[in-house]
C-alpha cells in the first residue's frame, strides 16, 4: 500500500489551526502496518485540490481526504473528486432524510443548503456519520482508493476508525502488523540515554526511535510481522535490554503517566496522598486529579503561594521563612510536614522554588527548586537547579517530583 | 508570492510528531501579508523529497523547508535541493569553525560527522544558527528562493522570525501588510454567536472567522491594507459593532486569556484571591499561577479533594456533608468563605462537582458542578450541568468560574 492523507482547508494554509488531522491519520495507519508517504494540506480552491488529487492518483494508491464536506460554497472536496475521476454526483433521498433526522434531533428544520451533502459521487458509497451531517464516501477508481472523511475530529476520528481502517484491512489482507511499545523515562537526561542507546538506534526491525518529551523522554521500539504476537516477539528482547541498562529510570510504558503510575503504586499499598505546592501553583495536585480515580489515594492539597498560607494552614515557622526564606530546604521540609499533618495522609510532598521570569537572584537563581517527601519516618528534601521558562521550570518540577515519589515507592 | 512549506521526516508520516512548524511558517507569513498555498510533509528518502522539490518549483516561487539539515544519514534536504537545482554541494571552513565553536562551549569536541552540516549548496549562502548546530541555507534559482531551516523548533522559529520573513521583505517589497485581532468570548455558546454574526463571515476585508477553543470561543478579524495601520483602522469599527452586540462575553483580545483578565482587574483594584477546588483539583489554582505575577493577587488555595479535608482545613460543617453532600450549593458557599478566611483574601472562590467518568448518579450526573464566589458581602453560588469528558469539565468549570468572577470584577 502506498498511502496518503489530504487535509482540505484555508484555515489550515493561513495557521489558524494545526493540521492535527495528518497526525491522526498516520498513527491509525501505523497501527495496522500501513504507511503514509505524503501529507498535503490545501485551501478550498477546486483547481489547486483537483491538481494535488491527480499527482496523488499517479504516486498513491490509498487517499484519505479530510475537511471540505460542509453545506457551503467553500466545501469542494466532493466535487474535486468527481471531477478528476470524471465522474458525476448524483442526490441520494435516503442521505437527506437522515441529514433531516439530525437536525430533527436538535429540533431544527434542515436548512436548503445542507441538501448539498446527500450529493453522493458516482460509483462511490456513504460512510455513516452519527456526529455530524456530513456523511463520508469511498469510492475506487483504477486501483486508486478514495476515503473522504469530514473535518471536525469528533466526526472524522470516529469514522477513520470504525470504516477507513477496517475496509482496509478487508482490502490489502496481506499486510503485515506494525506493533509499537513506548518507554518513559525520568530522572536521566536524553543525551544520556541516547548516548547510551545509540547502536539500538540504527535496527531495522524492530526500529528503535527517541522521542522527546517535556521533563521526560519517549523510546518507542516498533517492530512489524505478520502478527500482533510475533511483532511482540522481536520487541520483548529488546525491552528486556533497556530495563537492565536502565533499572531505576523506565517508570512505564505507553499509556502511562507520572501521575498514573504513582495513583497505582499507592493504591497498591493502600497508601494516601497530599500535596503543599508554592511555584508550581496547583500543577502538581491538577496532573494528580487528572487520574480517574484518584480520590482513592489523594486527599488534597495546599497552594501556599503567599507566606502567610504558608505559616497559617501549613504551619511553616515564621522563623524558618525569616531565616532561610521560603525557597529553602527547611521551608520545603516543614511544608511537606504541614501537609501531611493536616490532611492526615501516608504521604505529603512539598514544591517551592522560583519558577520566573522574575523574582530570581545570584544565590536563588530562577529555576531553583526544592522539594520534599515526608512520611512516617520524616522527610527528605532534594534540591533542583531547572532550566526553561515559567511553564516548564513548573512542569519539570512537579515531574521530578512525581519520579521521586515513585522511585520511593518501587525500590 | 506563491508560498509553499515543506516539512521533512519520516516521524512526521510516522505520527510520532506533529507537523507543528507549517502552522508556524503560515502565521509567520500571513502577519506579512504573504500566503502559503500548499502544506507537504514527505519522508528521509531522497527520491520522494527531489521528486516533491520539483513539483514545488514549478508551482511557487517561495519554498521553505524544515527539518532534514542534521548530521546523520538521514538527514538529506541539503542533498536533495543540491540534486534538484543540478548544483554541487561544496564545504565551508568557516561553517566548520562555527560547528566546532558551538561543540566548545559546551565542552565537547565536534563529531567528525556534523561536518556534513558545513556543506553549503553552490550560489548559497548560510542562515546563521545561533541555538544549535545545524546553518540554514538560502538559495535562489530561476526565480524560486528556496529557504532550507533546521528542524528543531527552538532553531528553526528564530530564523524564521531573523531572516526568512526579513529576506521576503526586501524581496517583495510591494506586498500589503495582513493584521489580526482575535475577541475572546466565554459565557455564552458558539453555535449562538456563530448566528449571531453570520453576516459578517462573508466578508472579504476584513474578514472574520470564527475559531473554537476549550471552553471558551474565539473570531478572529483580519484586515489586508497597504499599511499596519489602515489594516486597523478596518478592524476598529467591526470590533466596536461586536463589543456592543455582546458587552458581556468578549473579556479580551489576542494574547488575553481568563487567567490573565482576572489577574489585571484583581490587580487594578488591590484585590487578592483564594481558591477552593474539588473536582478540578489545583487545575484553577494552577490556571491562575501560570500567569508571571501572580503571587501580587493570589494567595493560594485549598485542594479538597476528600470530605476530610474539606472539614479540617476549610471548615465545610459534617452537617452540611452529610445532608447535601460534597457536590452541592450549601459545599460551594462554605468552601468559598472558607478558603477566603483561612487565606485572608478579598475573594474565595470554589469549585467542586463531578468530573467523572465515575461517580455520577441520576440526581447527580457526571458534570454537575457547584462554583462559589465569595466577598465581604457573602456568596454568590452558580450551579453548572457540562459536557463532555472528565478533562473538558475540569476546564470547561475552571474557565466558567474565572468568567464569572471576570464579570464581577467589570460589572
Amino acid at each position: 500500500m502506498r498511502g496518503e492523507h489530504i487535509a482540505i482547508g484555508s484555515e489550515i494554509l493561513l495557521g489558524q489551526i494545526l493540521n492535527a488531522h495528518a497526525r491522526t491519520v498516520s498513527l491509525a495507519f501505523a497501527e495496522q502496518g500501513f504507511f503514509l508517504y505524503y501529507h498535503t494540506a490545501v485551501g478550498d480552491n477546486l483547481d489547486r485540490i483537483a491538481n494535488l488529487l491527480r499527482q496523488a492518483g499517479k504516486r498513491s494508491n490509498v487517499i484519505v481526504i479530510t475537511g471540505g464536506l460542509g453545506p457551503t460554497e467553500d466545501d469542494l472536496t466532493r466535487e474535486a473528486v468527481a471531477q478528476v475521476l470524471g465522474r458525476e454526483l448524483h442526490l441520494v433521498p435516503d442521505a437527506v432524510a437522515e441529514i433531516e433526522r439530525f437536525f430533527a434531533g436538535r429540533g431544527r428544520p434542515m436548512p436548503e443548503v445542507n441538501r448539498k451533502q446527500a450529493m453522493l459521487i458516482d460509483g462511490g458509497e456513504f460512510l455513516p456519520n452519527p456526529n455530524g451531517t456530513a456523511p463520508g464516501q469511498y469510492v475506487e477508481s483504477e486501483g486508486v482508493h478514495y476515503f473522504l472523511l469530514p473535518g471536525p475530529p469528533l466526526e472524522m476520528k470516529p469514522m477513520l476508525d470504525n470504516y477507513v481502517v477496517l475496509r482496509l484491512k478487508q482490502l490489502l489482507p496481506n499486510s503485515s502488523v506494525l506493533v509499537s511499545r513506548t518507554l518513559h523515562f525520568c530522572g536521566i537526561g536524553e543525551s544520556t540515554v541516547n548516548e547510551e542507546v545509540i547502536d539500538l538506534l540504527a535496527l531495522q526491525n524492530p526500529t528503535v526511535a527517541p522521542l522527546a518529551s517535556e521533563g521526560e523522554m519517549l523510546l518507542r521500539i516498533t517492530a512489524s510481522a505478520a502478527t500482533a504476537e510475533s511483532a511482540q516477539e522481536l520487541i520483548a528482547p529488546l525491552e528486556k535490554q533497556l530495563r537492565e541498562q536502565f533499572p531505576k529510570y523506565i517508570y512505564g510504558v505507553d499509556s502511562d503517566s507520572l501521575p498514573s503510575v504513582v495513583g497505582d503504586a499507592l493504591r497498591a499499598r493502600g497508601a494516601t496522598l497530599s500535596a503543599a505546592e508554592s511555584c508550581t501553583g496547583g500543577l502538581l495536585s491538577s496532573m494528580i486529579t487528572a487520574i480517574p480515580g484518584a480520590s482513592q489515594y489523594f486527599f488534597g492539597g495546599v497552594v501556599s503561594y503567599d507566606n502567610s498560607v504558608k505559616s497559617s494552614v501549613l504551619g511553616v515557622s515564621e522563623e524558618t521563612l525569616k531565616e532561610h526564606g521560603a525557597v529553602s530546604e527547611e521551608a520545603a521540609r516543614e511544608m511537606a510536614l504541614g501537609v501531611r499533618s493536616a490532611c492526615g495522609t501516608t504521604f505529603g510532598v512539598s514544591i517551592t522554588g522560583i519558577a520566573g521570569p522574575g523574582g530570581g537572584t545570584a544565590e536563588k537563581p530562577v529555576g531553583l527548586v526544592y522539594i520534599g517527601l515526608a512520611d512516617s519516618d520524616g522527610c527528605d528534601v532534594y534540591r533542583l537547579q531547572l532550566r526553561g521558562s515559567r511553564e516548564q521550570i513548573r512542569l519539570r518540577a512537579a515531574k521530578q517530583l512525581l519520579w521521586r515519589l515513585w522511585t520511593k515507592l518501587n525500590h
